[in-house]
């Protein structure tokens, strides 16, 4: 098993993302404050680029690589996000980059990869395994695989969220952070528990992919069976990760699971009250704190926005409301 | 005349706005890059609060008032996002707050100014002055006039703006403003001019309101007549301000016009490759440049994006295309 990542990493991921990651800010509306029952700062990674938080790990991955693997290139699979993150992370450092995709993936999310120069190849999310299909990528070409989280430098990378969270010069009382294999929470945890450790941490996932709130339950990490539909493409993880559970476990106070629905409402209120764009995986933790899951319980709340990659058409549906 | 702002009073208001305005993010897009024919990034005062920039102007204001003035409270004029600046500053500082809005104002913007809790006097834009109006009210309750851009504090408020683009860590060859009365303007260009006074400034209007290009042209203000119908209700001013052109006049290189659709195009680009709302008057800078008003004579350039409140009607026919 690979060693962990410490919160040493993630300040060493924020120097080798300085001048290239951006500092996104923490967004506030009085309106949403009083819906939440408390005061949320979100924050808003769907600013990022290529619209996501992804690119931090992914830059910060790639960044660590020799000369020698640059040459080599990268291969990835991912629904999009991290699809991107990889993509535009090897344009700036020149490495060749391969992207294995799912056929159903948000034409947004292919368009973006391509735009940056990177190949994709598709498949089936049914019937095939993209991490086969990777690793056979990895094994003809000598390319380094990248993960979407199980790696100890996208934690890291995705754990100066964290630092800028607690560095913001505002005192939160808890965090609310989207799960998919759980990279973005470990990341965050690392940086909280060492610069803010009275911070309380909670995740949030679609109710049709709530592996991690299981997994809290059942003390070990438990493994959904089957593929049911949900709008929240980027959050679509069976299992949490190898690495990111350790961390993930330690720290989690409790993890909210949300619908599809209340994740179309949150994009509402995020347009509405905030004039961003959000994704519904990227809106799992403002749905849940706009459940009301929080209410009350605490003064003052950050919460992931982790993506606004989304196709117009459900967008339109969000809006609609 | 009152005293001419300078760049000591921004880096003063930079200290009192300290943990109340939003450091906002200078977002980029590789597609917008290419459309414009520069590196641009995007100065995204729409996520500032409230919605744009005018929070910065008028808490700096606010909070240079006395307690003693304070007591007495404020009034604005405004078609609504000073208006909701100084709402939003005035509830945080516990100051009273009456403003004159225009009837025609959008709904958003009258929404935000009644959710902090000031009270709205209404006037018909063709008939009445708003000027005499709030002078009136002035005259009657004590209040202390904030005026919307031809104050000291106010355009040293806009002005940490321009210090946040400086010290970005990227070095800016030219920055394109959006003008109403050329506060934000007069601001960014305080603080630009020391510190990157190498950095070409350039101004933006809608065609039918530009009289700081004609004032430009004509080597003196030049007040415009009539009340043409715009979208961009933020910056229908007839004439350039008393303190802000003679600070304008000598720094800026032109001035670009831009029409309604232009600012309608600009607003479906930001809200494809940016994820955020913009306003059709805190769109005009990025229509400018994205009609290649710039094209090839910069290699990089920082564009404001200085509104978000736009309603809804209005947005749906910008993302109609």
């Amino acid at each position: 098993m690979p060693t962990l990542p410490t919160y040493a990493d993630v300040v060493h991921a924020a120097e080798r993302l300085e001048g290239h990651a951006l500092k996104t800010p923490l967004l506030h509306s009085p309106a949403l404050d009083e819906i939440a029952g408390a005061e949320v700062h979100f924050k808003a990674e769907c600013l990022q680029h290529v619209g996501a938080f992804k690119y931090r790990g992914a830059r910060n991955r790639l960044g660590a690589m020799s000369e020698a693997e640059r040459a080599r290139g990268v291969v990835a699979f991912s629904s999009g996000n991290h699809a991107q993150g990889v993509a535009r992370a090897a344009r700036e450092l020149g490495i060749d980059a391969v992207i294995v995709m799912p056929s159903d993936a948000p034409q947004v999310k292919v368009a973006g990869v391509l735009a940056d120069g990177a190949r994709i190849i598709s498949y089936d999310r049914a019937t095939e395994s993209r991490e086969q299909i990777a690793a056979n990528i990895a094994a003809r070409d000598g390319r380094t695989v990248v993960p979407s989280y199980d790696d100890p430098h996208i934690i890291a990378g995705q754990g100066t969220i964290g630092l800028e969270i607690a560095r913001s010069g505002l005192e939160f009382h808890a965090v609310v952070v989207c799960m998919g294999g759980g990279g973005l929470c470990a990341g965050i945890t690392l940086a909280m528990a060492e610069e803010s450790p009275s911070t309380h941490i909670f995740g949030a996932e679609p109710e049709a992919y709530d592996d991690h709130r299981q997994s809290l339950r059942a003390g070990e990490r438990v493994r959904l069976s089957g593929a049911p539909p949900t709008l929240c493409d980027a959050v679509m993880t069976p299992m949490p990760g190898e690495l990111t559970w350790p961390i993930n476990s330690r720290h989690l106070q409790d993890v909210f699971a949300v619908t599809d629905e209340q994740c179309l409402r949150a994009m509402r209120l995020a347009h509405e009250h905030l004039g961003v764009t959000v994704e519904p995986g990227g809106a799992v933790a403002m749905a849940a704190v706009m459940e009301g899951k929080l209410l009350g319980r605490y003064g003052r709340v950050a919460v992931t926005l982790s993506g606004g990659n989304v196709d117009p058409a459900v967008l339109e549906r969000a809006l609609a409301g």
